[in-house]
C-alpha cells in the first residue's frame, strides 16, 4: 500500500490486560481535510464528545486511539482525561491540539488509567517511524478475532491516490454506527464539502446497513482523513472524480463493514439480506433490520433451519408497509414462499441446503413497488452469549 | 376455582406430535360479553384475522384453539380451515358460528391437516362435561415448560364472582403480545364498554410490559369472555365495582405475564425493569423495553456481571430523553452509578451478589421528570440459542 505522508505507532499501555498493544496513532504530516460520523446514543463516550465538538472545523491531523477502556459513563474525570491525552499527543507531535481526535473502545464505566496512558505516549509518539497501519489495527481489536483492513487506489486529474481504512467491531454492532471503531485515511486532495457528502453516503450503505445484535454503543466513530499529499486537484463536489472517489470510499467501507460481520461474536454465517418491492427505500431498510435483527430469525439461521415463517412475521412486525398475501422469499436462488405462502415442491429440502453454506443471501420481495436495501447480519450462535456473558470477567 | 357456566375439553387431534393434547375448547353455557387484542404484526394469521372481524360484536360463547400449528402464512386453505373448525365446533354446541372464535400457536407456514381436526372434533365437544381448564392450559403449550394459571374472586352487589385465565407464552415474547396465548373467563356480569375498557388497562401493564426476545409473533391472541353467571348486577363504566374488577383483572394478567416471562425460552433469571423520572411515562417505558430487549444486557444478567454500563448504553439508544449526567441505575438496592458515573466503593461486589439471585430488580433514574413504567424480562441463554436453533426439528 502506498499512501503518503500518514505514520503509525502502537504501543502497549497495559490500560487493561498486559501482553497486548493497546494505544495507538495516526499521524498525518500535513493537516487533513477530515470528516465523521459519530454514535447516535444519548449516551456518548467523552472522547465522542471532544471530536465531535473538533471536527466541526472539518480539519485533523492525528488520531489517537485506546483499547481495553471506552472512557464512557466516566463524567468529569473522563472529559479531562480525553483532553489531557490529546494535550500530551500534540505537544508530542507539535501540532495544535484541536487538530487531535481522540477515541476509545472497551468496557464502559471504569476511568481509564491516564497513568499508565501518560506514560506510555512518548513512546507512542517515537515509534511514528516504525510503526504501520496494520499495527494500528490490531491494537484497536477488543473481542475481535482478526484485525479489520482494506485499501483501494484510483486516479484523479492522472494522479493516483489510494483510500485505506481499518476497523473493529465484533459485538454490538448495528445500524447507526454500533460499537464500531473505523479510521480511514487518504492521501487524495478532496475538498471538504465533497468529503462530506461522499463520506456519509457511503456510510450509509456499509457500516449503517450492518447488524450482529441490534445494540448501539456509547463509542461509535468512523473517522476519514484527506491529506491530499498524492498531489492531484482537490475533488470538488458534483464531478466525475467526486463520483469516482465516492465509489472507491464505499468499497473500502463495505469491504470493512462486511468483515466486521463476519468476524461478529460468536458468528459461523454471513448472511446478505436484500428486500425488493417496498414502497420506499426506507421501508425497505426497516423491513431488512428487522430481519437482521431478530433472535428467533438469527438462532434459526444458526440452525440452518430453513424456517422463512419467522422472516414474515419479522417483516410483518417491522414497521413497513406489508400486504401479506404478497410477500416472497428466497434463500439463494430457491424460492420457499410466495404471495405469502409456502412454494410448495422441493423447496424445504433444497433451501436447508442453501443455509449449510456459511455465506448465502436472503431475498424478501415486498410486492408493493420499487423501494429496495441491502444489509448484512450474521447469526446468534450460543458462542454469542458465552462471549457476552463472560466479556468483564 | 367456582366459576359457573364454562366447560372445558382438551383432546389428541395428532396436529404434529402424537402423545400430547393439542386440540381445546373453552364454552360458555350462556353467550358472554368479549374483548380481545390481537398482534400488531402486518402479518396475521388466518385464525386472527378471522376473530378479529368476529369479535367486533363483542359477543362469543365459545373459543376453539390448536397448538402445533400457527395457521399463519398459510393463504386462502388456512382461511377455510378456519372457518371449518369454526363452523364444524358451532354445530356441535348447537351455537351461531360467529359465537365462536378461532386460535392457533405452533410453526408458521405449514398448513393445518384438517382431516385430524376434523377427526377429533366430535371428541372434543363430547368431552365438555369432564374436561378441566387446567386441561386446556396444558393443551396449549409449545415450548412452554408448565401451564400457566390464575385465578382471583371478588364482589359486585353483594356477589361472588371469579376471574381466571390461562396463557402460553415461552419464546418470541414481547410488548404489544407477541406469541402468546391467553384466555380470561369470569362468571361476572360485566357491560360490553367497561369491559373493553377495563381489559386493554389491564393489558397495557401485564402483557405489554412483557420481554423475552422482542421478536412479535403472528397468532398474539387475548380474549376475555363474561358470561354474568355470577348473577351480579352488570358492571358499567366508571363505577367502584368497574375499578374494582379491573384490578382483580390486573392481577390474574400480570401473573399470567410473570408466569410467561419465568418460562421465557432458556431463562435462568426474571428481572423487574424500573424506569423512573422520564419525561413522559412513554418515554420510561421506551427506555424500560431497550434495556429488556437488548442481547447485550440480557447475557450480561446470564453471566451474572453487574455491567451497568450496558445498561446506559441501551437506555441511551432507546429514543427516551436522556442527559447522561443525570442517570442512575440500582441492582436490588445496590446503587451503581448515579450522576451518569460509577457509584464506587462496594457497588461492584455487592451488585454482583445482587444478580446472583433468581429474582432481581434494576431502577433506572432518567431524573428528568415524573414518568415511570415496570417492564419484566429474562436473560439470554444458551439454552434459548438452543430451543430456536431447534424448534421446528
Amino acid at each position: 500500500m502506498d499512501i503518503k505522508g500518514f505514520q503509525f505507532a502502537a504501543v502497549e499501555a497495559a490500560i487493561k490486560k498486559q501482553g497486548r498493544k493497546d494505544l495507538a496513532l495516526i499521524f498525518s504530516e500535513a493537516p487533513a481535510t477530515a470528516v465523521a460520523v459519530f454514535t447516535t446514543n444519548a449516551v456518548k463516550a467523552a472522547p465522542v464528545l471532544l471530536s465531535a465538538e473538533r471536527i466541526k472545523s472539518c480539519r485533523a491531523q492525528a488520531m489517537v486511539v485506546n483499547s481495553g477502556n471506552a472512557n464512557a459513563c466516566t463524567g468529569e474525570q473522563g472529559m479531562r482525561a480525553a483532553r489531557e491525552t490529546s494535550r500530551q499527543v500534540a505537544e508530542g507531535l507539535g501540532i495544535p491540539e484541536e487538530a487531535v481526535q481522540v477515541s476509545s473502545t472497551g468496557v464502559i464505566g471504569v476511568q481509564l488509567p491516564m497513568d499508565r496512558v501518560r506514560a506510555a505516549i512518548p513512546a507512542l509518539v517515537d515509534g511514528l517511524n516504525s510503526g504501520t497501519l496494520d499495527d494500528v489495527a490490531e491494537a484497536i481489536m477488543t473481542t475481535d478475532t482478526f484485525p479489520k483492513m482494506e485499501a483501494r487506489s484510483g486516479q484523479a486529474g492522472g494522479v493516483t491516490y489510494t483510500v485505506a481504512g481499518i476497523a473493529k467491531g465484533a459485538g454490538m454492532i448495528m445500524p447507526n454506527m454500533a460499537t464500531m471503531l473505523s479510521f480511514i485515511i487518504t492521501d487524495a486532495a478532496v475538498e471538504a464539502p465533497a468529503l462530506d457528502r461522499c463520506f456519509r453516503r457511503a456510510v450509509e450503505t456499509s457500516f449503517n446497513a450492518i447488524t450482529v445484535d441490534g445494540d448501539m454503543s456509547t463509542n461509535d466513530t468512523c473517522l476519514v482523513m484527506a491529506n491530499g499529499m498524492a498531489g492531484n486537484p482537490a475533488i470538488a463536489a458534483g464531478t466525475p472524480e467526486a463520483l469516482a472517489f465516492e465509489a472507491l470510499l464505499q468499497e473500502v467501507l463495505l469491504s470493512l463493514a462486511q468483515q466486521i460481520v463476519k468476524d461478529g461474536e460468536g458468528a459461523t454465517k454471513f448472511v446478505e439480506i436484500r428486500v425488493a418491492g417496498a414502497r420506499s427505500d426506507a421501508d425497505a431498510k426497516r423491513a431488512a433490520m428487522a430481519i437482521a435483527n431478530s433472535s428467533l430469525v438469527k438462532t434459526a439461521f444458526f440452525g440452518q433451519d430453513a424456517n422463512w415463517g419467522r422472516i414474515f412475521a419479522a417483516v410483518g412486525s417491522s414497521g413497513a408497509e406489508v400486504d401479506q398475501t404478497l410477500l416472497s422469499l428466497s434463500f439463494d436462488a430457491v424460492c420457499m414462499a410466495k404471495n405469502g405462502i409456502f412454494a410448495g415442491g422441493d423447496a424445504e429440502a433444497l433451501g436447508t441446503e442453501a443455509l449449510r453454506k456459511k455465506e448465502f443471501t436472503v431475498s424478501v420481495g415486498l410486492g408493493l413497488g420499487n423501494g429496495s436495501a441491502t444489509v448484512y447480519t450474521s447469526d446468534l450462535s450460543h458462542e454469542y452469549v458465552s462471549i457476552n456473558a463472560d466479556y468483564r470477567s
